[in-house]
């Protein structure tokens, strides 16, 4: 298996799944990097520099873009920005390894719009949007306010859908791992 | 396993490959079953009345939907009238076996946004317009005027994405078959 230049998109709208199913994969393919982004926002408590994100401050940030130093970048929400190093990748793919995101859909649609080769981009969406309101008022992360802003957001990021190779509906968690499995799995074997 | 009231549909844009991965599921399933749609449109050299359509006049489709025999139907092209007889489900259920639909994006739209129960929908599509083209081009049976059609038509029909439950890029065949089997293996498995 060739790993060089592959990445692995999963994007979904917030509460979708995707974190969940990102980390299963990385769980059960070794082949497998997770590619830290660099974030301008603050550290969540649980949250860890260097393993979950690359913590920088928007001046950071700024000189990233400016130096060219990164491979993809996003304003997410306000003031909020993401962004993926070039020597991220470059860290992965000389371990031999496939980078593997979890990013926005914007952030995802970026990457497909530039056609690179070697990447496979999985969109998780729940059945419905009452489905993805119902996971996030569980979930008790946000505010009532925060969560009807989700709720647009994601409303507004089925419209990529068209773009994106494969799209799983994450109703049932075991229907959703087995195709995230096939799909790698599939993958993994492309020249 | 029920299979009472289940549905299976693959729906495409034309020349995405959806009546061969229907096919496919069809010989590797015994528990599925064709629903013949009944059609206004003229037979093709190869096709069977009763088989691959039941081919009705336009005065006896303007009785079945008066008559409230059809499950749906939608008018496809100008003046061609595709439907589902009621009569036919039943004859799949009564025989113990899953429905399987053939059919356009539309009419699959159509019974989705009904939100039966039971119901699995898989959307296949080519990774670009520019493939479907190619596709339809080799495919040597359309005028390039129905072929632009058929692009123009296939670009409408993406925007309903959002509305199905599982979307296939269908560029390589194997793939493509593997993930219709995990599904459909999946949906039987349901109470």
């Amino acid at each position: 298996m060739s790993t060089q230049g592959k990445i692995i998109i999963f994007t979904a709208p917030s509460g979708s799944g995707k974190t969940t199913l990102a980390k299963y994969a990385l769980s059960i393919f070794p082949e497998l990097s997770f590619s830290v982004s660099a974030t301008t926002r603050n550290p969540r408590p649980t949250e860890v520099d260097g393993k979950d994100y690359y913590f920088v401050s928007h001046q950071q940030f700024q000189s990233l873009i400016e130096d060219h130093k990164l491979f993809e970048y996003q304003e997410v929400y306000s003031n909020q920005y993401y962004g993926t190093l070039h020597s991220e990748l470059q860290r992965i793919w000389s371990e031999n390894k496939v980078a593997l995101f979890d990013i926005d859909v914007k952030g995802a649609y970026k990457i497909e719009q530039s056609k690179p080769k070697n990447v496979l981009t999985i969109f998780i969406k729940t059945s419905s949007l009452d489905v993805l309101h119902k996971r996030l008022v569980e979930r008790a992360s946000d505010s009532e306010e925060s969560i009807e802003k989700r709720i647009k957001r994601a409303s507004n990021e089925l419209e990529y859908l068209k773009y994106f190779d494969y799209v799983i509906t994450n109703d049932r968690l075991d229907l959703a791992k087995n195709m995230v499995k096939l799909l790698i799995e599939d993958f993994l074997k492309l020249p």
